[in-house]
């Protein structure tokens, strides 16, 4: 979808900004920036530490490996994928199939362009700030090892049928932004 | 997708939290939890100021709205949908109908369950808040009135036929969670 960036809004300028909050997990950033009508402008933004990848997993039977986990964001436990936050990661493929072992014990039986594909990013919420999600499929998983979780990762561990996960995402059962936009991704694609 | 509670991993239980920093749009606050196994830990939550909503919109001739707007948090112009903040809206398909209305002077000839359907909701991230968005389509979009937008609001308005807009979510040309989701769950319905 191509479109002509003369048509498009301008950017804004950033004439200051300054740091209300930091620590270990996010910044809160106040930028006083100038408007396209040459209005100023008070705007927030929040820095997180580091982008987040995920995987949706098949095992050979076509099942998928979803997670439910207590999650104190929303004050749930909610059907999610396994994953993390990519801490300084070059390769986000590596850093997401390290996440998937280390919480679920899985990985695909081959790493290869066929066992193991991009399906997309998403960003949290592109009004206030840079927070994204990469997520990638993966097919032929196999247990391999025990888990190894971080301190504060409760996981258990459900295999889906398609048929159900397409269901659970269509019907509000599902509302994780990264679940549904596999799910969408997988659909899209042909390739669930 | 049901499951037993007594296979979830239980939710932790908050001792303590303070608010870190707060503004007009969201607040930092920082919780002491106890986790499953006793130990202490600091968790730190992001509280947004309303939900939001949103409207995927098609005219008579099956063409969807988009928006191009640049938005602050990423610093770059986003393909998004219509939508805003419900204030207090207890209504929320009528906050989306305004919010459509605003921002692009379009509305649905007929507005009843048949012309405006609930798609469902995403949270920007469950890690870190409950900040969600619902989502809905409305059919029968016509031109009803000028636009009204926000002092920060610059916005290019398209329509795009639902095979491109299916293959700019599929190709990554849209990172929105809020569109890739809506197109989601419009395929998953057989709705588009």
């Amino acid at each position: 979808m191509t479109t002509n960036p003369a048509n498009d809004p301008p950017a804004w300028a950033t004439r200051a900004t300054h740091t209300a909050f930091r620590n270990r997990w996010l910044a809160v950033e106040i930028d006083e920036v100038e408007l396209p009508t040459g209005a100023a402008y008070e705007y927030t933004r929040l820095l997180s530490a580091a982008a987040g990848v995920a995987v949706i997993g098949f095992n050979a039977a076509g099942h998928v490996l979803l997670e439910r986990e207590y999650r104190h964001g929303v004050g749930q436990v909610v059907w999610q994928l396994p994953g993390g936050l990519a801490d300084g990661d070059a390769d986000l493929r590596a850093a997401g199939l390290r996440e998937l072992r280390e919480e679920t014990g899985h990985a695909p039986a081959q790493v290869n362009d066929e066992t193991v594909r991009y399906l997309g990013s998403v960003w949290d919420n592109p009004g206030f700030g840079t927070a994204i999600s990469h997520v990638y499929a993966a097919w032929g998983l196999e247990r391999v090892s025990d888990t190894r979780r971080d301190p504060g990762e409760f996981v258990a561990l459900h295999w889906v049928t398609p048929a159900r996960l397409k269901e659970a995402v269509r019907a509000g059962v599902i509302r994780d932004r990264v679940v549904v936009a596999a799910v969408g991704w997988l659909v899209l694609n042909g390739w669930m």
